[in-house]
């Protein structure tokens, strides 16, 4: 099964792509949809909508993972980020894919066995599980990439977050 | 020229058309896009986004105006509402239309003059200046026509808020 896994934000979109087959995971890709911020906010989100066009036709994922928001430190970065998300779900839904969201701490559980773990274990898990080389750049990507293989070993435990 | 008015929301989606002629403004229509809570958000934001699209063709706007966001009182419905909106901007700037936003304080001071009015007040002039036998309702569809009337209002003055 394909997985894509989404970090969503406004400037920075993160997206991570990994195959599961069995509890065995393969690297697929990852990378960002970056938003000039000299751009209009519809025109942000323009581009953030025809970008997750690009990468389901390109990786035809079977199942999309993001991340659920929570918003505590920063209420106005948090609304723009909000309403790129609207637009993230708006394109998965039109493509008819499932998709399932999880928590900061639900990703950090899943990967490390510990719902405070700090960025660098995060970064080790993804390095390992996906058998890399180094550290995906940037966090955003890696960030992404966690939530794909979140949504992976929840898969496999039969425990599902659907949105 | 034609505006649309929008308050935008995840269950209930307010707008307003109106017609500016100098300094003339003349009700066209009002109501709500309703998504029922039975769905699933993204199915949710798939509404919103063809009831934005069925509005636009119907209406055919030159200009949109839409109320910002602030979240200071319920976070969590705010991600919601940011995540409409959202698709709200997407459908809007896919069509090609210009759009502006205006704060709550915007609308109560460009209607009443007053930035802290309130609804009664705001609803009485919307009555007015539209010439209405009855406030129109639901609250949704008076307030987004008190979005339409403050664009109208502003824009007759030479000040515009582009998004």
């Amino acid at each position: 099964m394909r997985i894509l896994g989404i970090d969503p934000g406004l400037a920075i979109v993160g997206y991570g792509v990994i195959d599961s087959e069995k509890g065995v995971y393969r690297p697929v890709d990852c990378g960002v949809i970056n938003t000039p911020k000299e751009l209009s906010l519809p025109e942000r989100l323009e581009l953030i909508y025809k970008g997750m066009g690009e990468l389901i036709d390109t990786f035809k994922p079977d199942q999309v993972a993001i991340e659920e928001l929570f918003f505590t430190k920063n209420i106005t970065t948090g609304i723009t980020v909000a309403e790129a998300r609207g637009v993230i779900l708006l394109a998965c839904k039109q493509s008819g894919l499932p998709m399932f969201e999880y928590t900061p701490n639900q990703i950090k559980q899943s990967l490390t066995g510990y719902g405070k773990a700090d960025k660098k274990q995060i970064q080790f898990m993804i390095t390992r599980l996906l058998g890399l080389k180094a550290i995906p750049k940037p966090d955003d990507a890696a960030d992404a990439l966690a939530i794909a293989l979140t949504h992976a070993q929840t898969n496999r435990l039969g425990g599902l977050f659907s949105i």
